[in-house]
């Protein structure tokens, strides 16, 4: 679940430091299984289900409030692709994002509430962006999640631990980003409608591996390498020019423009007005977002022959302070 | 999942004839892992993650269709219950009902797209309605599941198998239902800002039941039977005159009034209007609802201390017929 929040508009550095401190004592309590103070139903954070609760600072933040901390360069909406954006107001960037995973809906549900509530005097809620993965124990072992293309979704990706300079801010980010992230939130809402009347042929063309295991068109399994360079018998790439993997692939630009891609499908179900309403919640983090996303960005933007099928209807970017240790409070460099 | 439906305008017994047919298909092929005929990420069918898939229908298939198979007499909305309804039209009862269950939301959403584009020549879609249980393994061995108020929800239900008369109609019902049962399905908004408001005196002495535990305000766990006659130092009783567990007990009325509930809970999120709008979908089989369910709900209308901080806002009912075997049509009856 991602919530979308703005401060109020008298914000300014006390009612961060406010809203971070309440925050901060109600991530640490619903994370270990307690209930935080002001809960009234602290049974229910008894079951984390691995609950995990990102907290996101957005543009807005800086603008409103005058703090005087370091503004990063990049912390502003992502440049316009007018070739492939249908960007909805409703989806925009906040002040503020709280991202909260948990194994269980209804851990979700729970920690949702008790973060709502304890900000409301604070901040108001914009949006709420749910978003769901395959559910523990249904997830196929070495296999990343399927999207409802039916794509595997999300398999370059940095490995986990041993590739922390893609993901971690390092000395050079400002004081208070230090051992933080970037993270990009865009909602992409993928047409069910148009991709059926796809071929597998088309299908796997666009996406340059296969469906049925996310192979890409020149290897066996999912995690074979492309090989760009491999040409069918009449010449051509097996990897078509305009495919997601290629225009995607880090590789075949020095490797800079690597990130940690954690995506979550969202369906809003069918409605009297169309029979879905579902994509995907592409998320991701970086260290450096202009040198690390936003060269793949464009390059999607660019040319992919998946942006038939899929539409860019929300956009957002946050800076996400580094975790903390007992006695400290959630992003507080950002107003000292 | 569940999925309202009202057939296309022109719908006569064929149409449900082929509905069914397709259905059929579609659910025997996605409940054992294989796509269907027409799917086209087949790849999706192959965890099936639990899946189960029930149909109902409801009063408007025989007002609209021209079948002469027997209607029975409580397929029709349920009485109005003036003192607690609020009723809003986007939830009303259906012609037809889809329920998907499954223990991942991906299955889930590949069985709604696949059953919704099978069937949208024939019947179109008026709501769905998403609801939620305790993840598995993240359920407490035993105990049954809490809803958003923090209660223990659904402790008094029929021990699975032993109790097939409560649920399944036998010879006495319409020959197209033999064997099936019939679902009540109710929309309950449950309002967390006031509940967060009672104190937890308040909150058991309304539910007649601990909020730790579930168990009754006279027992010590969960399925202790409530003593309905415990009464304390100055001779009230235990468990309040207009308590939940006392106003819904079937014991108190000779045990006829008994259903099974499931209970699911939905969470549309917060908006920019209110912090939360969530509740239950609150889910009741039986095989006679009038002398079954009815009863109870007439008793909780009447007075339930919890109807101080809950509202109906939709209602249905459907029948639903048997399971089928290897080459029959589910609900066939109907239209023979």
């Amino acid at each position: 679940m991602w919530l979308g929040l703005d401060l109020v508009e008298e914000a300014d550095a006390s009612t961060l430091r406010r809203l971070f401190t309440i925050w901060t004592d109600d991530a640490a309590a619903l994370m270990s299984g307690r209930g935080p103070l002001a809960d009234t139903e602290p049974e229910m954070a008894a079951v984390t289900a691995g609950l995990t609760i990102t907290f996101g600072v957005g543009p807005g933040v800086f603008d409103l409030t005058g703090i005087t901390a370091d503004r990063p360069g990049w912390l502003r909406p992502l440049p316009a692709f007018p070739s492939i954006d249908q960007l909805e107001e409703r989806w925009r960037g906040t002040d503020l994002v709280v991202q909260i995973c948990a194994d269980s809906p209804l851990t979700v549900a729970h920690a949702q509430w008790v973060l709502l509530k304890d900000a409301r005097s604070l901040a108001r809620i914009v949006w709420c962006q749910k978003g769901f993965r395959e559910a523990v124990g249904t997830e196929v072992p070495g296999r990343s999640m399927r999207n409802l293309f039916g794509q595997v979704d999300g398999t370059v990706n940095p490995a986990a631990g041993q590739d922390d300079p893609v993901v971690w801010m390092c000395a050079s980010a400002p004081d208070w980003l230090r051992g933080g992230t970037s993270m990009v939130l865009r909602r992409i809402a993928m047409n069910l409608s148009t991709w059926e009347q796809a071929d597998s042929v088309s299908r796997e063309l666009a996406l340059g591996r296969t469906q049925a295991t996310g192979a890409p068109l020149t290897g066996q399994v999912e995690h074979d390498v492309p090989d760009l360079q491999a040409t069918d018998a009449i010449g051509l790439p097996v990897i078509d020019t305009f495919s997601h993997v290629r225009r995607s692939m880090p590789h075949e630009h020095g490797g800079v423009d690597r990130f940690l891609r954690r995506p979550y499908t969202y369906d809003e179900g069918p409605s009297a007005h169309a029979l879905s309403d579902a994509g995907l919640l592409f998320v991701a983090f970086q260290a450096d977002l202009e040198r690390q996303f936003l060269p793949v960005q464009r390059r999607l933007a660019e040319a992919d022959r998946l942006n038939a099928w899929t539409t860019p209807v929300g956009s957002a970017v946050y800076a996400i302070p580094r975790g903390v240790r007992e006695g400290e409070v959630l992003a507080e460099g950002l107003w000292r």
